[in-house]
């Protein structure tokens, strides 16, 4: 039995007016039904650009929420399906079981590498604003999904810069020991080596980094601008 | 500080011919950057439908995931953007450090729950297939989402035409005690009392049951059908 809706010249047909004919060789109700299967690639093709995974990494108080946020803005004003994962909506729900223990926050990321890359098959453009720490858990991300679909945008800035902004006032509780393994203070961050790229936030407009990352995504392929004429 | 890119002219100009000018009042790196937010509405104005969960649930073999990717299949023909969470993409990836336990089945669908509540908030009609045998799990679920965005569709099929079809095996080794605790024979498959819908998946055809499940689409005024003329 197949079961296809492609070509279909009724497709357009208002359901209550003319029953949508489904190609079906059989409706007896024993017979198995076979799976429909949209893919990957169908769905990029709907919204009419490639999906792919921005991981920004970087220190707390580097600009990598703000960062993946107005990308974001920029891309989705471009036309394009976007979805931000952060601490804002992931740690209070998915990941609300977990601490911060060494653990729980290996676990933490590989539960966001592997919705980023359901995202991703969702035909969406995935930004991900999380600390993330260790090569390992980067890479682990990295490779659940094909070559090419996780760009990985480390967001370099001094540590002394990220604690004199302190925005949520985390580096002044990790110094007075609130937060044990505060990363940068009481537990390491290991830059990534090969980064697809390194957006400078120290010295960087929040601008110019927007435009780092859309000229990335220009010279991979996966978005076009359109042409002024 | 404000950024946006709303309405802005130059959007439509190739970046690297002249810089994207973005609304911003300071430039200075010391400056806390604001935070540009693409909001769930702004997501379904760009898909141009509303995003909801299918929240499919029934007893094993009762057609559950052949359903939503029907659904899925007819939707995305519509030029709908959607997504099938099922055991293939979410038991071997988000949720592979899960077994079956009572513990760890209650786990398995908070997360799915979660899961689809980020994928609806990213503007996609999200499909759920999963036996959820649970009254509880489903209702948590629910909660997780605003009013109305949570569509329960129950796939009833007696146990004794699931056991007949048992596509998966699973029923043969349930009895031959190989699986301890297999819905509808080791523990309770709980029917939900007010689901948002009922196809009867024992007796129609898989072209039916998608209709009634595109029908309540449009009442609920989540699809709009197209016109013929």
């Amino acid at each position: 039995m197949s079961y296809r809706l492609t070509n279909c010249p009724t497709l357009l047909t208002p359901l209550h007016n003319t029953i949508h004919k489904i190609t079906m060789t059989s409706k007896s109700t024993n017979t198995v039904w076979h799976h429909a299967t949209i893919t990957r690639a169908a769905r990029e093709k709907l919204h009419k650009h490639r999906s792919v995974i921005l991981w920004f990494t970087g220190l707390s108080g580097s600009g990598k929420s703000t960062l993946a946020h107005a990308v974001e803005d920029y891309l989705h004003h471009l036309g394009i399906s976007t979805f931000v994962l952060d601490g804002d909506n992931v740690r209070h729900g998915l990941c609300s079981d977990l601490g911060f223990s060494d653990k729980d926050r290996v676990e933490n990321i590989r539960r966001i590498g592997e919705l980023a890359k359901l995202m991703t098959e969702a035909g969406i453009i995935t930004l991900t604003a999380f600390i993330s720490p260790f090569k390992s858990d980067r890479n682990a991300a990295r490779n659940l999904v094909p070559h090419g679909d996780f760009l990985e945008i480390y967001c370099e800035c001094a540590i002394e810069t990220c604690e004199q902004r302190d925005v949520k006032g985390l580096y002044k509780k990790a110094r007075a020991g609130q937060i044990p393994f505060f990363t940068g203070i009481g537990s390491p961050y290991e830059a990534p080596e090969n980064p697809e790229l390194v957006v400078n936030t120290q010295n960087l407009s929040l601008e110019d980094s927007v435009q780092q990352v859309i000229e990335l995504l220009v010279e991979r392929g996966i978005i076009h601008l359109p042409n002024k004429e």
